[in-house]
């Protein structure tokens, strides 16, 4: 897969993305990441891109042209144009699903107070939140995205398939997890994870994961509850 | 305020938070930002910190110890700490504002798997997840952590205040901006926001933001429009 960034950032790219899996993943050319600078589509030779809101208001906007000409430049049939806004639909690993099936996506990340409504309208295919909360540019969510997305690409974490992925396709969250020594500071490791019983530890575990969404997450519990019963009616 | 970092990748701080206000704020003093190794707290010469989980699974876990120790060497009185994990309190703009409250912050970022579950028993105050995605490390979510809290700090946005920040305590979504120039490819600003007439200007916005809210996160809608309705029979 190939991931064009565009940003006013290039230079942190790959940034923390070059550590662990994903790292690896750049390394054996699994994943293509190019970040190309805005500033390169600027409106002017003093590398013009943003300007102040019509209407007033705080702050800058990204100006429509260098956005437009730049995904203009990189975009080809069948890429996907996401642009990183706190007005997006929030992400989600369904939505990572979505885009690691794309074979191309072109990642616009946010800057200043923003980008002008209508270089959206004209390039953007979507627009993708981190969450419920205020970041100063759209680097560390374009980063969270392709890191969500990379891992879902064929060979990038092996067979050793991450658990975490299995129980978030599941709907639950994942069960405690315990490691040496046995005891540590008075606090023992549940006996049934030490019994070799694969079949009693495989039951502890799926009553933690429901256990933990139930007190945890109540809105995921309802949700799990409900394809469950779709699934059991079918 | 003072935000102590507990990673495998300290390298990798500041990184994308040296940028823009969040590289200010640091430059000023407003923020202290220091990254702990956990492997300076390792279980033995060779640096380890992780070991295989009881019960069997795919990948390693953070061992309890260098966890709780490392915690033990920075935490103080009145510290808050905080994990990195798929299991937490999923992050808000409302708890970025909580920790803002705190003098100083305890990061831990997941690695692995996960972490020994007694290192959170016994060392953690709280896990917050950035979302409903999963990602390779927890150096991304606290990178999201630290933006979202440090912008928040006295000083660290100056006067002029995000209407980001705003329209997100209102609970709405941001309303469409424009820059210049006033005709881009045959589209044209809103006529309303070239008026000079403030007052049209913001029932305009307000209307954009509650069509928006409305359309694409009809959940925030009805949360709005109850606590729109509590405060009106106040």
């Amino acid at each position: 897969m190939r991931i064009d960034v565009l940003t006013l950032f290039p230079g942190l790219f790959p940034g923390p993305l070059g550590e662990s899996v994903i790292g690896r993943a750049l390394e054996r050319g699994l994943l293509e990441l190019e970040a190309v600078d805005l500033r390169d589509y600027a409106v002017d030779a003093r590398g013009t891109v943003d300007d102040k809101p019509y209407g007033g208001g705080p702050g800058m906007l990204m100006m429509a042209d260098p956005v437009v000409r730049a995904v203009e430049a990189v975009r080809r049939p069948g890429s996907m144009v996401v642009l990183t806004s706190p007005r997006g639909e929030v992400f989600s690993q369904r939505l990572a699903r979505e885009l690691a099936g794309c074979g191309h996506l072109v990642l616009i990340t946010g800057h200043y107070e923003g980008v002008d409504q209508r270089a959206i309208d004209l390039a953007v295919d979507r627009e993708i939140s981190l969450g419920d909360f205020v970041l100063s540019c759209g680097v560390l969510p374009a980063m969270a995205v392709i890191d969500a997305v990379a891992r879902l690409l064929p060979g990038v974490l092996g067979d050793d398939a991450s658990s975490e992925e299995e129980s978030h396709s599941a709907g639950l969250l994942e069960y405690p997890q315990y490691t040496r020594p046995p005891e540590y500071r008075g606090r023992r490791v549940p006996e049934v994870l030490l019994s070799g019983d694969h079949g009693r530890i495989a039951v502890f575990r799926q009553r933690e994961m429901e256990r933990l969404t139930r007190e945890r997450r109540p809105e995921l519990w309802e949700k799990f509850l409900m394809q469950t019963k779709r699934s059991l009616t079918k």
